[in-house]
């Protein structure tokens, strides 16, 4: 079957995750994505680990979770024989995406107004921190700041602790949706009138647009959300909407009716809470008395009985029960790719199912350079002008 | 200015989160965004609030957030004139979208099958919890059900305490992106092609996806992140990525040197930690350590000092002070509109910056059926016909 995204050409600079996100995406639907990488060491990423694991013994996951669908071109981006390369590519792509800090590709001769002398019609986003310029514009920008100033590490947690950031990357993720969002809008665009245009991106207001109804409610009201002394998951919510301890693990009790909670906790005194204002006010309360029930049976006992109910309730699992979730197995949520040094890898499948065009891993993420060869044949350079290249450590 | 999305025509059963604010996205860049509302109390979001606040005393402000862009069109969806108007505005859309429960919209005769042969070119998308069948099918799908079926609730927050879920929704967000992303796609086959299509976006595999760095280390080896005792931000970090007090409030430290942030802080005896594997075994004895000195001054006195040696570091902020801050200002992250009974509402404004075709908020989020007559009339309905539906109770 065909690919939604077959024919685009995607010149890509990105680097670390959320870049890199974005342009697997658009690289799953069937984009040629050519990531074009510092000679050598390649994208920083690929130095990257969590709890010193290595793919294979080698191979990074962080950079491995980001990067299939890809070829990598590697080069010596300061040589004037990387500026033609470059500005060959440049002329026959669609998009063309970076997340350097701002001024780092007009240095290069990189930047839009460069590339569109070459290609009137290419899409070009960028993507920062904190935008292209302003106070922050010197600022590192990296997803735990962006969670720090974003406001959104105050909503998580309780209010004895610290604000508590999420445990995994979000900026960068939501980064990575809001380029294909804006690249995808402006090709519709393109398509119909010809005319390619700039895109910037910013992560911090990714993360702010992410909070939009926390934020409906406090630009308006004035009013600050206040964590709750006990396991209530959001900071506005009344009880028992949260996570509870059970007598083999955890399990959530998201939005449900008390009467009904009452009853299959056989707690008919929770009744007495049962009006909105209380559920808020004395949420704390109302969550500690329903977790003295919950931790009397098992997960498994409580989920069956209360989903029975059509109770809003589930397990928690961890990521290797969610790897034998029978709902996981079903969907097929994980895939597994040939490496050529790792072996067989496992990784996450893609998320979205197209009756027409559906996605597909066609390529394992690329060693630094693996595609050298190839991508330059294409642009036209004989096997004598890419070995003078090598030679010369251009590539 | 022209708009990205102009001429895109939606047809939007959504509801609650996710689905709303795929299609606010869609109105934000100028695409005409028909919501069908259940006639009288409308999308039940109307219904939801935080801190007991109402935008004017009656608006919801979740509601609000995610839905500014769009018209109301307010029908008994069961009523045989219900289906010939939905018919009438199913043949000239671009994009139909809903999130109802498996099978609901094939029941009401609003399936794709049903829609396909009105419009042939049509491009439908089905978000749901869990997707179209398998074992969670009738399962509900929430968001906090959905943080903690995958995996991510257990990747936050302390050891000692239970899995701690995001104080946001997030599996609605992450859906609400793939679904513009799924439909923006589908949109450049169709423009190549002609041809239309399904997509389906299931909110399980969103956050699965969401944690693609986390699952490539767990899925190849069989290790599981444990949480940190200390405020550790990522169970897979070492020190010091964290949020920490200082004596005024709480800032956050990413990815530092040791070294240098030794020489800040004025604790040379830091240094004997600095190495990878140490870093991540003693991991919540170097936080406390560097807890100790921090704690000792203002959030400003520390930001100043460590970005003037280009260190990862950042206030944590609420969101008062978001709205406040110097960056936030600059990128005009914010922005107010007009409502008819609420006055001017404050909102977060659109976070993607286009040079040829911004994107505007020029809706205020509609009454129920606010805009029924006027798309009526659009179909064709004269002022007659339209007070017979009226007076029989369909619109």
């Amino acid at each position: 079957m065909e690919k939604a995204l077959k024919g685009i050409k995607v010149l890509d600079f990105t680097h670390l995750l959320q870049g890199p996100f974005a342009t697997q995406m658009l690289g799953d639907l069937g984009a040629d994505v050519v990531k074009v990488e510092r000679k050598g060491s390649g994208d920083s990423y690929r130095q990257w680990s969590f709890l010193k694991y290595w793919v294979g013994g080698t191979e990074s996951p962080c950079f491995m979770a980001f990067n299939r669908n890809k070829r990598s071109l590697a080069l010596d981006l300061k040589s004037s024989e990387a500026k033609e390369i470059i500005y060959k590519l440049a002329a026959e792509c669609d998009f063309v995406i970076e997340n350097f800090r701002p001024g780092v590709m007009d240095k290069l001769g990189f930047g839009f107004e460069d590339l569109k002398k070459i290609n009137p019609k290419i899409i070009y986003c960028s993507s920062t921190g904190y935008g292209q310029d302003g106070p922050y514009v010197d600022r590192p920008g990296q997803d735990l700041m962006i969670q720090s100033l974003s406001g959104l590490a105050t909503l998580t947690g309780r209010a004895d602790a610290a604000p508590t950031p999420l445990g995994t990357g979000i900026a960068d993720q939501l980064g990575a949706y809001n380029i294909v969002y804006g690249l995808l809008s402006a090709l519709y665009y393109r398509e119909r009138t010809g005319k390619g245009q700039k895109i910037e991106i910013n992560l911090f207001q990714c993360l702010i647009t992410h909070q939009l109804q926390e934020f409906a409610v406090t630009l308006n009201s004035g009013k600050l959300f206040e964590r709750p002394m006990s396991g209530i998951a959001h900071p506005g919510q009344s009880a028992p909407f949260g996570i509870y301890q059970t007598s083999d693990g955890h399990m959530c009790i998201s939005v449900n009716p008390i009467p009904v909670l009452a009853e299959v906790l056989e707690d008919e005194g929770l009744n007495d809470y049962n009006d909105p204002d209380t559920l808020y006010d004395k949420r704390d309360e109302v969550f500690f008395r329903i977790q003295a029930s919950v931790v009397k049976q098992t997960t498994a006992y409580w989920v069956e009985k209360m989903l029975e109910r059509d109770m809003w309730v589930s397990e928690v699992k961890n990521h290797l029960e969610v790897e034998q979730d029978p709902q996981a197995v079903h969907l097929e949520a994980f895939a597994t790719y040939r490496h050529p040094t790792a072996g067989d890898v496992k990784t996450v499948n893609i998320p979205v199912k197209f009756s027409e065009t559906p996605g597909e891993i066609v390529r394992h993420p690329p060693m630094v350079g693996e595609h050298n060869e190839e991508i330059l044949k294409e642009l036209g350079y004989d096997g004598g002008s890419i070995a003078e290249m090598q030679g010369k450590g251009v590539i």
